[in-house]
């Protein structure tokens, strides 16, 4: 920690606190009432700024930094209307469970009276994403708030997201006093709970589920404990279908995660007495639907919570091993690397193009909705990696999330699946790729189209015949260029259209160590 | 409108209510909830649908609609995420006092009661930023609901921000009734104020000011008004430094914005014993700073109000006008057109640039941030337009804006000026513009830096000398290339360094008739 100074203001103890509070990182996209925040971030070592052009790009990366650091970033974000625009991949945090603290600047107190233009219900919009909100009082207060908001950022196994609104002049105002935020909590687990799981998996067989969930619960620990029970007891094993992080690879037993399409998954649950969920919750539908069920588990199907998101699931899990008298640590065999593919780009050939070229140990960002929902079964041949999904439902979180995986993640690869519509909504986050010179390869399924809302169409039971349902749900009047997008932000692109020449640009890309935009013409 | 059929879903009687209801335009960025919505907006006539690849796209352009077609535009947003993004630009929506219909698709309510991934705080979400916010129950209400989403639109002489929650099966069930929105009442003003208002103009004379504001007060009729009023008794006259529409050029008596600096606003405001207020709010600083006040008016400074916002400002004015026995019907003579400068581009040349080539009745949309702030003195000598502004101070807002002014006012060229740091929130507004073929020509002003925050940090008393602070408030490294951003969303840019060529690629933007980017470097 930095010596601090005799008299601090109420920005510079924040500085100090977040610092030794182990809070590396700070994702900003500034505004006026944060300029003194600015000025102590720019005068006291220990947290690296990294610019945003766009408040999505903010949170999204400290979202994904959280996955894989395993420790909160910071957010500078500006106002009620700062957060709004990080509202929807805060939103997708929330969900995922990852910790974050956002440090919202205010107004000061005493200008918050008045309407002027930038007044807006900030403490309001913050709540209705955080798990944790304060406004600070008075300079002295801004250390001790911004402590415990290090601390909220940590619920068990999993993370929360505090929000800290700072008014300008509780950070322009002198007598700050630094402190340290309280240290973790270890997550425990119910060990009563393995005994009754054991039992109805030994009864149950196939018609019992055992389903991973958040909460390192898909480890590679987890994953190896949760093969060897179903193989014990015969019972199915499923991942949940979204996952905040979930080791995969050749060197990983399989382990399918559940559809995203309700009739798929219903299918996949019927017959199912028992759910054993560890670390997972309920299984629901993203959507209802007319005449389809929310709930994915067969009526009447028990379920039998053997540890919470929130507890110590590898342990948990271990439990239940040790009370089938189960051991994991038979190695398995390894399958051949897979082969590049040819001929046209299709989301099959594609998924076969990553899964024969993705570096060892590299993060794969998932946001390739529609093409990417078929990736599952390639990528289990493919080298170790891990796999991060947007959990909310909102998209635009793929490109801010490969700049926080690879900033919490320093020294791995990257490589973000993008539908070229989600994309879209984040296209900024190219630039602090650039920036930063972050190893990402981005690769875009350029279908022209929210080729999921088109699926959804007919999900839903709507029909339509006419130009302005297929206007709003097509991107091909124009069609955009992702070469120029790429470049316009300061980082290299490339098209292609065949497999041959995906492969190529992957193996390029991953090689350049830097950004670089692959748009795959489907 | 369109017969409609014995039996219709909910969401086939909003498109008829909407339609019924004079709502013409609907700003879409649909998910899947909405899909029966996107269905019925397909088959139904009578509303048109924009789409935006960006939520933030869609609010900001159902703003500068509101100002330009004096009517609402229906949005159609997706859950509370999808709100989210758009919250930025209807905080600016609701400072302007625009009219906006939000469509928000929500879960269906069966399905809501579930933990399911993009299950959101929406009803909150939207509360932060709407005047009038409801959520329907059955398809039955859903007409009513709509019509009275519409009718909540009108304040007077103002707009206000009604969103409409849609659960899915409110929009798929059977059971539609449509509606239409009750006529909106013509604003009035209170006659009793202007004798008053008479009285303390005569005696105070330049010690009193007469202050424009929103609701049509800065019409023409109402600058020729009060030009006259102050000529007459020589009180003070000022515009508001923002302004939802403000008509400008050299047809008009020169009226001048307060300014946005806190001390230069102080200062020209310094010996004023009473403000009188036409439509106009007490003037109130951007933000608070150490050691200045929040209330710009001197300390004692009376406040008299001619007219409130949302009342007949013109009307109000016309019998301040008769109780002074003040007319306005003179004709100002005309002052010459402005030369084309010549020279490095400055804030200064390149608005001589823009006076010299605006078209006649133009729109220009000003989120200029930094560059923008020194137009008004040469705006005054250019051909008529329309000047709106960014009214929330949420940046972001003026690509959109100039997509929802051109189609707002159809026929008639838009200029947007944009900061490099503010076009790139909402950069996706490029593609609708591509997309609708609209006439707007988005001059970028690239001085590769947040440079309104470089001197707000100043203004603050914040001290810096490190790199951290210059990187967060720097755009320089990399550069964007806005040519290359043009061209990746189906525009067509140019680059341009001196004021000549400025002036040319102006003249070559307004001849096309379709967006066209021009990066001004500075």
């Amino acid at each position: 920690m930095t010596p601090t100074p005799p008299l601090l203001n109420g920005a510079e103890s924040l500085v100090h606190t977040l610092a030794a509070s182990g809070v590396e990182l700070c994702f900003t996209n500034p505004g006026t009432s944060e300029m003194h925040f600015v000025a102590a971030l720019d005068r006291i070592d220990g947290v690296r700024c990294v610019l945003g052009l766009f408040e999505g790009v903010v949170t999204g990366a400290a979202d994904a930094y959280w996955r894989m650091a395993g420790k909160p970033a910071a957010t500078l974000l500006h106002l009620g209307p700062g957060f709004g625009n990080g509202l929807a991949n805060l939103h997708n945090a929330g969900k995922a469970r990852s910790g974050i603290v956002n440090v919202v600047g205010d107004h000061a107190l005493g200008h918050a009276r008045f309407e002027s233009p930038l007044k807006s219900r900030a403490a309001d919009i913050a709540g209705s994403v955080s798990g944790w909100v304060r406004s600070s009082l008075t300079p002295a207060d801004v250390g001790a708030d911004a402590a415990a908001a290090v601390a909220a950022t940590r619920d068990g196994a999993v993370g929360r997201i505090a929000t800290l609104l700072l008014p300008a002049d509780t950070a322009w105002g002198p007598g700050g006093r630094p402190a340290v935020a309280a240290a973790p909590v270890a997550p425990t687990f119910n060990a009563a709970a393995a005994p009754g799981a054991a039992r109805t998996l030994q009864q149950l067989g196939a018609r019992a589920v055992l389903l991973l969930g958040a909460g390192g619960s898909a480890s590679e620990r987890a994953q190896h404990l949760a093969a060897a029970i179903a193989a014990k007891t015969g019972c199915k094993l499923f991942a949940e279908f979204y996952n905040a992080r979930m080791p995969g690879g050749r060197h990983l037993p399989r382990v399918d995660r559940l559809p995203y399409v309700v009739d798929l998954a219903v299918a996949r649950l019927a017959g199912t007495e028992a759910l054993v969920l560890a670390g997972a919750v309920e299984p629901i539908g993203f959507f209802g639907y007319p005449g389809k069920p929310s709930q994915l588990k067969p009526p009447g199907c028990a379920l039998l919570t053997l540890a919470e998101p929130w507890e110590d699931v590898p342990a948990a899990l271990q439990a239940l091993a040790d009370e089938l008298g189960v051991t994991a640590d038979a190695p398995l065999p390894l399958p051949t690397a897979p082969v590049a593919p040819s001929g046209p780009i299709t989301p099959e050939s594609a998924a076969a193009a990553v899964a024969a070229t993705l570096p060892e140990h590299a993060v794969v960002i998932d946001e390739g909705v529609s093409s990417g929902r078929g990736f599952g079964a390639a990528m289990g041949a493919a080298a170790p990696h891990d796999w991060l999904a947007v959990m909310g439902g909102a998209i635009g979180w793929g490109l801010p999330g490969a700049v926080g995986a690879a900033l919490g993640a320093p020294g791995r690869p990257v490589l973000a699946l993008e539908g070229d519509g989600s994309a879209m909504y984040t296209v900024q986050a190219l630039w602090t790729m650039a920036r930063e010179q972050l190893p990402v390869v981005v690769l875009v399924f350029a279908n022209r189209a929210y080729r999921i809302l088109q699926g959804e169409l007919q999900g839903v039971g709507a029909t339509v015949s006419g130009d302005k349902a297929r206007d709003m749900l097509s991107l091909d009047r124009p069609a955009l260029d992702w070469v120029a997008l790429a470049r316009g932000h300061g980082v290299v692109g490339v098209q292609v259209a065949t497999a041959e020449a995906l492969v190529k640009a992957l193996r390029d890309g991953f090689a350049s160590g830097a950004p670089y935009v692959i748009e795959a013409l489907l």
